[in-house]
């Protein structure tokens, strides 16, 4: 199973629902970056359920720890280690599922691929997972806030529920003060890393960028977005933003603007039929804490992995041509 | 830049509109495979312009040569490299672009990001260079008929355009006969790497998979795909497929179902304004040969990157269990 | 800082000398493997500091503690992340390096690299970052077992040092029972694999396969390790394995020769000239508690990274040929 | 078969012995540095046979094609393909062969790894593949050059050897003016992967850095190399260079010296023990033409590896603190 992300700027996480920890080494973050816990602890608290009505009840503390890779408040370089301990599982909420796969989750395919499966709360395929991806998430955007690129998701749209039954909804990210130029313009295409960033969590079923879906729809002639200089403060700007700030795959100095489709939480409160693994036809009553709506705490999970993506292609860009190398040389 | 897409199939592609050629080097293709260029050439074939009414004029031969790789008519695992020469392009059409960033297209991002730029027809950033997917593509469709896996793509919608304007549509994948287990559970989840393989596709501006942005529309009690034991052909089944073959990143056994949205082409025969190198602003007239709506055309390019990006999965499952190496070991 | 070796099995680790902990990550282990603490410790402990003459004083209990990836005494197939909290060191001792580069020591290019340097005890350069790899080790070995496949190293020579000084030698590792066909043909040879695995360990000055520097002064007839059928056991049999087991980068199948050149400890007790950070040329007097030869303590850390560079090969040879993959899709 | 050396700075080869041509596709390569055929062309004529004595009789004229990645003189970041044919090779010199593994050579693992194999004067496996990686290398040293770091090999030490025997011997590298900081301190150190780059290369079965396995018996007051602020130009300079200008992994300044140990050619025109595909005791008699010794042919190849790994690792060591990050921003 390969948990590892990014060509330079590179998250391993490891860590299940219902393990002893979930954590993330971060490989390969530039030095002279001032990090501690207080930068990231505000990210993991954006994640926590809260006590809306659809979030789960289940107490998640969720404190970050810093390993290594900090000296003196600064970054050195080497591998940050983040560390998050479990606690407030109940194992107990999930052991009459393990042997029966749910429908919506991994348990069926994980099941095939592995021969064996950590069933508790969904193991390594639980929305825990996140954490570790937050707290990563969070080191990226200190580094991008070193060149002032900002990155922010939110609610874009949400669906409810009626009682016992699940909703999804749309994040939307917007990535600012991005520099023209960044995204490799073949297969790591900023927005083809973009979408595998994003597609990597869990409830994704649907990436666009800009007018996205939207775009397939209209003439060349809307879609197009003009540029021009502006002579008022000596910016080049386009007149429209369809592209999302994307032109073939390399970022033109536009918001980058991300949207990413969310289904509903397949957890959920009503009688389902499925199978079992000795492949006889059953029916499952999920109990347990869970999400109705994952959409709210899906949001900083989304700007996470956003900020992560776009950590690794501007590391990557510092050696696009020979006059930065000699700059730096 | 980086040119090359996969982990263990790698495929590395080159080659620019207006130069030499264009080809591929295929990196761990297994071995044992029938291949000849008589498996390539009908896949490059359908990437060529037709005489519809949304096509270019441009005259491409597209004939694939197979120069390495591939012994007494069978892959030896050796890296297969495939070259496409160019042919039939005009060059004069060009020259006036040098200058002057198209808008929809990547000159502007590319002149910050490299400093130079071959503005021949696009150069590296034209759609020749999807000549190099096909062909690797063909490769993977091969690898993956001895599996018993088929890819297979289609024009799910299509815009109109009025004269000298362009349209863009959706385009929609299915394949066939993955037998649940195969996709990276965590970030390279099969829907991660079959989006990040189509959003490398020049014009795709969204990805989704199966219900998509629909699914962020229905309650988990429609959108769960429940799941039953056929006894008539002793099959694992489900009632319905919202999850596109895809559960938690793994496959399912059910089809994969993939739609990308392409965005009208950007070269209109209609005055647009833009800046040039000298931060002017300019009106551009694109003159040249254009399809109208490349949809058509990009229907085996989402197969052949979806084939592509299965078959790394394939290959890099093989090693997911102890029993597994055990048998092949 | 890259941090992580191999590319289906991959370890990544994290820590520095005077941190909270140590640690790896373990991508891409296969499930379905026995694993619990009780398989690593014991590799820790060859690891540790003894009684010997020629070993530091400083205590390191290196308890180590599985956080992920096993369940009920199994490996699952997700990411395996393994902690050793520090213990007993005294940062006092190195407080006066802070602005002094050691001879022989990485000081002074690593304050060239980051601009930052964690000084206390090497930081990240130190030796204790090999507990991870030894862990790591512990691991591979036990995948290797269950296809038989062992790997041992010991003291190949050893030299003593006058009081005051220290001293090198050479670790020889034999990996037994791995059959032909493994290795990568060109650039990711076995050899060569080997050789980054094992010169990627700190005070490596060279490293040999089989007859090494020797079988640049013999000629062909001589170096040529002929192969024989044995009737008497039915096996592929060479008269010599001056080869070291490995053919164009291929095992061959007979034992898999390696030596390692340590060089001596640079951490002695004489004075020694150097410079500081502000380019003075001053004379460095290192206290503080060192091994006089780690010849001893590094055979188990060679012996870990090449396990795990045969464990990294013997995954990536489960698609080399379709035969293999057809076996276990 | 993985043919793909680098991680930023990355060569892809392909091609056999007597396949229609060989080449290497270049991904990663800055864009801005001044290229053409004339700068690969002298490497390639340093690699062919020569006249002397021990020199293969085979015409190689080995003329390199750049077909991609530059645009008017420059390149312009994108894929760099060079193609050379084949010529003048003579296949029925081989035939004989398909079913006999030649002692020394890859035959019998290449077998037992793939299944099928091209016999046709070692295919994949001959010394004709490094074509690749010298035109590459040029390259690679092309953009050192833009830094002022330069690259020289030579023959070392060379046995002679007797009628129909072979011989091997020493080649050594030394790279000058790379600054100080280079090379990543952990698995990817500069010494790993200069060692894993030359190890690569066919007959290489040894490596040793500076003093190498002569480190190893020395003592540390001996080893160490002592930094002193040299007042009449400004450097900081060692009164040794033992290390061979790499300390933990990292460039130090001072020349960096590798040594590779090259096996006597494997095949020789006397008559040796060896078995076939049907497992049988057979004889082998070795026909065609060549190399008595290929240390002399082998030094380019060595110069062109470590280049190529150099250039790789300034490349990635160009986001390694934010300071530099930000200045090329």
């Amino acid at each position: 199973m390969s948990s590892i992300f990014g060509k330079l700027f590179k998250i391993s996480t490891w860590g299940e629902s219902h393990g002893k920890a979930l954590g993330v080494t971060i490989d390969g973050a530039p030095a002279g970056v001032f990090l501690s816990e207080a930068d990231i602890q505000p990210m993991l608290n954006r994640r926590k359920p809260n006590n809306s009505a659809t979030s789960t009840k289940r107490k998640e503390s969720d404190e970050a720890e810093i390993l290594s890779g900090v000296f003196e408040g600064v970054t050195t370089g080497a591998p940050i280690s983040i560390i998050v301990y479990n606690g407030g599982q109940n194992s107990r909420d999930y052991s009459e599922l393990a042997d029966v796969y749910r429908p919506g989750h991994a348990d069926y395919g994980y099941e095939k691929k592995y021969g064996v499966r950590d069933y508790r709360g969904g193991g390594r395929s639980s929305g825990r997972e996140t954490v570790s991806r937050v707290a990563a998430g969070a080191v990226a955007e200190k580094i991008l806030a070193e060149l002032g690129v900002t990155v922010a998701a939110r609610v874009f749209s949400m669906e409810t529920a009626a009682p016992g039954d699940s909703a999804g909804g749309v994040v939307e990210c917007v990535i600012k003060n991005l520099k023209p130029g960044y995204g490799e313009p073949v297969f790591d295409k900023l927005d083809a890393v973009l979408a595998a960033a994003v597609f990597s969590i869990g409830a994704v079923k649907g990436v666009e960028i800009g007018a996205g879906f939207g775009a397939a729809k209209i003439p060349g002639s809307l879609d197009n977005d003009e540029f021009y200089f502006d002579d008022s403060d000596g910016q080049v700007k386009k007149y429209s933003n369809n592209a999302g700030g994307i032109l073939g795959g390399i970022s033109d100095g536009s918001e980058i603007i991300i949207r990413a489709a969310i289904k509903p939480t397949p957890s959920i409160y009503l009688p389902q039929r499925t199978i079992n693994s000795q492949n006889q036809n059953v029916e499952i009553n999920i109990k347990g804490r869970h999400d109705v709506c994952i959409v709210p705490r899906a949001v900083v999970v989304v700007e996470a992995m956003a900020a992560i993506a776009v950590t690794d292609l501007i590391l990557r860009g510092a050696s696009a041509k020979i006059s930065s190398i000699k700059k730096i040389y």
